[in-house]
C-alpha cells in the first residue's frame, strides 16, 4: 500500500470506502448501524487485532478472567485496533477507561467491539476512538471471557481477520481485507475527487439526472 | 388550512400534534422511537413525497439503479419531504450528502426514511433536517431499489400517503393525513395555550391532581 | 448508610457500583444499554418509587387515565425517583415536561422508565435527569395505564423494589437493593481509590499484566 | 347473521374468510403465524370473550391471583371463546387442562391467547380447540394477572372486541368484527364455490393465466 | 452431473449435503430453522425458479396483482422449485392450494419461501412438498408483489440463483450452487457410506473417540 | 431423594413441577417455549451433564473440533442428560443421530440444547428424547465449539448446574436444582393428587370459583 494511515485518515471516509468495497464485489464489509462511535468527531484508521469471547456463567476463583485481554492489550503496536467479537451478551462491557489508557499509551488507533463499553466520559476526554455496540456498566468477569486472540472473527456480522484495515468515522465502520486493500484505496482516492465536482454541480441547482449522467456518481 | 407551514413550525411541536391526532381517533400516526433526527435542534414541516423500495440482491450492469430516486428528487417542490419506505434492510443508507444537497437546493423541507442515512457530518453542516432509522455507510445500489414513487407506503409501520403533512422535531415524527389536517391543527393551536398555564401552575408547586382537574391536560 | 446521597453522587459512578454489586454476588442489577440518559452530563442518585403499567387498547370516557400517575408524582419526596415498568409498548411515552416539572418541584432526583419520554428539549433545559428506553411523542392515554404503585417491578429486566437505591450516569443505571446497600457503598468507596493508582500506572506505560498483578483491578 | 355457527364451521375456512375481510377493506384481521392450533384437525368458531393481562412481579399472599380468570370462565356461554391478551411474557401459560375442562363443560367453542398454554396432551385428548402463542409450563401466578374482562384488547397485534366472531383452523385465526360479519360471511359462502371450479380447471392442467382471467380468483 | 434427481432424493439427505457444502468452503447454504417443511415425511429435490417480492400497501384497482406469480407458475418445468423471497412481511402467505395444484400438474418438485403458506391441509393431502416460514391465511394482494422472476435472490438469508439445486427434508433445506454441484454430490455419496459404518460402531458401544479417530466423521 | 427417576417419570409432569418450583420461590426454572421436544410422546428425566459452546469462525486444520463433545458423550452414565449452552448461533446443530446413538448406548436419558438438532427422523425412530431450539442441518464444525464441560451454564436463559434434575415432556422442560430437589418432588407428588379431584369436580360442571375455594388449585 502506497498511502500512509495518516493520508487515509485525512482524505478518505467510510462512505467512499464502502462504495469502493462494493465496486470490487465485497458487499458485506460495513458494520451495521447499531455499532456507533463514542465520539463522532474522531476518525479511526488502523489494523485489526482480533479477540473472540465466549459467554461464561461463573468465575472460577483464583483464575485471571482477563488473561488474554491483558495479553492482547500489552502487545498492541502503534496503529493497531483491538477488535472484539463479544458473543451474545450485548449487556456486557469488556472495554473501559483502563484498557483505553493502556491501548492509547501503546499507540493503538482505537478500539472496535460489538459489545458495550463503559467509562464513556473519561474515554471521550482522552479522545481515544471507540466504536461499540452500546454503553453499559457490566464488567465481563463472570459473564464473558476471551478464549482466542489474533484469529478470524465476526464482529457484528462482518468477518474480520488479523491485519485487516479498519476505518471508522461518524458514518460507521468498514473492514477492508488485506487482499483488496490496495485496489480499494486506489479507487477511493479517485472517487473522492469525482464526488466534489458532483456536489458543486448539485449546489448550482443542476438536475440530478444530468449530473448522474455526466459523473455516474450518486 | 389557514396556518402556514412557517406558523406550524414556530408554534407547534410533535407531542402536541400527536395528542391531537389521538383526540380525533387516529392512534397510529407517530413513528416509533427508532426513527431519530440527525440534528435534534432542527424542526421539519412539509408534505410527503413517497417512495417504496424493494430489496435486490444484484445490480444489472448497464441499468441505472437510482432511476426513480433521481426522478423523485429532481421533481421536489419547496416544502416537500421525500419519505422512503426502505423495506427490510436497515443496513442500507439510501440517503446522503448528494441527495440532501439536491433536495435543499429545490427547497425541500427535509427527508424521512426508515432506512439509514450517511454523510452525516456534511448533512448536519448544511442544517438540512433528516429523520432516519440509523447511520451506516452502505449504498442502496445492489441492495435496494425504488420501484414506485408517489404511492401510499408504510414508513416504520406508519401509513404515509402523498401530500400528508409531516412534522418532526427532537421528540420524533408524526404523520397528519390530509383529511384531518385542519381539525388537528386547530386543536393543536388551542392545546399549546392550555399547556402553558398547566406548566406555570406546576412550577408554582400546585398538585398535579388539582391542575389536571382544572385543565384536563397531562 | 453513612454516606449521604450527595457524597455518593460526587464520588461514585455507575461502573464501580456495578462491579461492587457483582462482588456481593448480585449479577443482574445493571439496566441494559437500551436505557439511556436524556442528558449524559447529569448524575442521578435517589430512591425508587415504582409504578407498573398495563397495556390498554381503549380509553373509557369519563375516567381519569392518569389517576395513579398523578398520585405517585404528587407524593414524591426529595430524593425520590419514579421508576416505571412500562410493559410491552416501547412506543409509548408516559413521561414528559409536565411530570418532570411537578417532580422537580417536589425535589425528585430524576426519573427512570423502560418506556419512552417526550418533550426532551424542555426536560434537558430544566436539567432534570431522565433515563429512558427511547424518545417518542405518543401519550400513554388509551395505550398504557398504571395499575399499581409502590410494588416490586421489573424495569427493562431488572427487579426494582420500592426504596432501592438507584444510580445513573453516562454509563447507564444500576439498582442497589437496600439489603446490600451498605456493603456495596463501602466496597465502592474503597475501589475508586484503587482505580486511580491503576490508572496512573497505566498512563506511565506499565504493562497491564504487572498492574493487574499488583492491584487486582481491571 | 343468517348462517349458524355450525354451518360456518362446516363450509368456511380461515383463508377464504381472510380474503373476504380484505375485500371489505379490513386488512389486519388475521393473527400472525406465531399463533398456532394445539390440534390442527380441529376447527374453532365462536364469539370472543376478552381478557387483558398485566405483567406482575410478585404475588400478594392472601389474594386470589385468578379472580377475573375464574369469573370469565364461570360465565362462559355455549359458543363463547375466551380470548386472552397476555402482554409481554410469552413464557407464561395462563391456560391449561383445568380451564379447558371448565370451559368445555360450559359449551365454550375453544380458547385463543397470544401467551402460552400447558397440559397439552390432556387438552388434545379432550379435543378442545386451543390456539396459542407457544407451549410452556409456567403458571401465570406471580407473573401476569387479568385486570379486565370483556373489554377491547389486542391479541398478537389484532384488535378483538367482545362478541367478535372468531374462526380458527389449521391455517390460523381470523377475527371478524360484528359490523362486517354479515357481509363477510355472504362473500365467503360465495367465494368457496368459485374456488372449487378454479381448482378443477387447474387440476385439468389449464394455465393459471386463463383460469385467473376467467374466475378472478387466486 | 451424473446422478439423477431421483438418485439424489433416494440416497442423500440435507445433513450430509450441508456437511459437504462446508467441505468445499461454502458455509452459508442452509436455510435457518425457521424454514420448515409442511410435511416432514416428504423429500424435495429440484432446481430453483426464483421470485422477488416487494412490500406494497395498496392494490391499484384494475391491475393484476399476481401477474409475475402466474407467469412463473405457468412456465414451471418438471423438477422445478419456485423459490420466493418474500421481503419483510412474514405474515403474508403468497402460496396455497391453487398454486400448489398448478405447480404439481406441471411436475414441479415442490416450493420454497421465506414467507407463509396457507391451505395447509389441502396441500398435505396432495403430498406436494412445501417449505415455508410459517402458516397464516393472509393473501399477498395489497401486501406484497412479485417484481422480478428468475433473478438472484436471498431466501431467509441464503443466496439462491436460478438453476441452483435445492434439497429439502425433515432436517431443513440446503441450496447447492451449480458451480459446486458435481463436487458436492460426489462427496455426499461417499460420506453416506462412511456414516453407516460409524453408526454401526457406535451402536456396538464403541467409544466416540475411537470411532472418530478411525472414520473422522461426526 | 426417596423417589426413583422411574417413579418421577411415571407420576409427575412438567407443569406440576414448575408450579412446585414456584412454590419454593424459584421462578426462573422453566425453559421458554422455543425449546421443544423432537417427539412429544416421550418423557425425559435425568441429571444434567453440561457443556458450554463458543462461536468460532474458522476451523484450524489438524485439530479436533469435537474434542470435548466426544469426552462428554463418552463419559455419560445411565440417567445422564447432556445439556448444551450453544451461544448465539441458533442456526447450528451440534446434535444428531451419531451422538444420540452413542448417548443412548450409554444409557443417557435424553439430550437438551438451546441450539438446533438434525437427523430428526432417525432420532425419532430411536425414541431417544431430544429437547432443542430448532431443527437445522448445519454442523458445529467451524461455527461453534465446546470450551468447557461440567460447568454452570445457562441454557435458553435458565441456569443449569451439573447434576441438576432435568424433567421434560410435551409441555416443555424444567430444571430442578439439587438443593431444592427433595422439597419440590415432595410437593409435586402431593399436588398431583389434588389436581385429580379438582379436575373431577370441574368435569361435573362445578363452578371454578367453588372448586378453587375448596382446593386452592388452578
Amino acid at each position: 500500500m502506497s498511502a500512509s494511515l495518516e493520508e487515509i485518515r485525512e482524505k478518505l471516509f467510510t462512505s467512499v470506502l464502502s462504495d469502493c468495497l462494493d465496486a470490487v464485489g465485497l458487499m458485506n464489509q460495513a458494520l451495521p448501524s447499531r455499532i456507533r462511535p463514542l465520539d463522532d468527531s474522531l476518525v479511526m484508521v488502523g489494523r485489526a487485532r482480533t479477540a473472540a469471547f465466549m459467554e461464561v456463567y461463573h468465575h472460577e476463583p483464583g483464575t485471571n478472567p482477563y488473561e488474554l485481554e491483558i495479553e492482547l492489550v500489552d502487545s498492541l503496536k502503534p496503529g493497531d485496533i483491538p477488535v472484539f467479537a463479544c458473543s451474545n451478551p450485548a449487556r456486557v462491557a469488556p472495554w473501559g477507561e483502563l484498557l483505553s489508557t493502556a491501548a492509547q499509551v501503546r499507540g493503538a488507533a482505537g478500539a472496535l467491539m460489538d459489545g458495550c463499553t463503559r467509562d464513556v466520559k473519561a474515554i471521550r476526554a482522552m479522545r481515544f476512538p471507540v466504536f461499540h455496540g452500546g454503553i453499559a456498566p457490566l464488567d465481563s468477569k463472570g459473564r464473558g471471557r476471551i478464549m482466542a486472540i489474533d484469529v478470524p472473527i465476526e464482529c457484528a456480522g462482518v468477518r474480520v481477520e488479523p491485519g485487516d484495515l479498519i476505518f471508522g468515522d461518524a458514518d460507521g465502520v468498514v473492514v477492508i481485507p488485506q487482499r483488496v486493500e490496495e485496489e480499494v484505496l486506489k479507487l477511493a482516492f479517485e472517487k473522492v475527487k469525482g464526488e466534489n465536482s458532483t456536489l458543486e454541480a448539485l449546489r448550482r441547482g443542476e438536475k440530478l439526472a444530468d449530473v448522474f449522467a455526466r459523473h455516474g456518481i450518486l
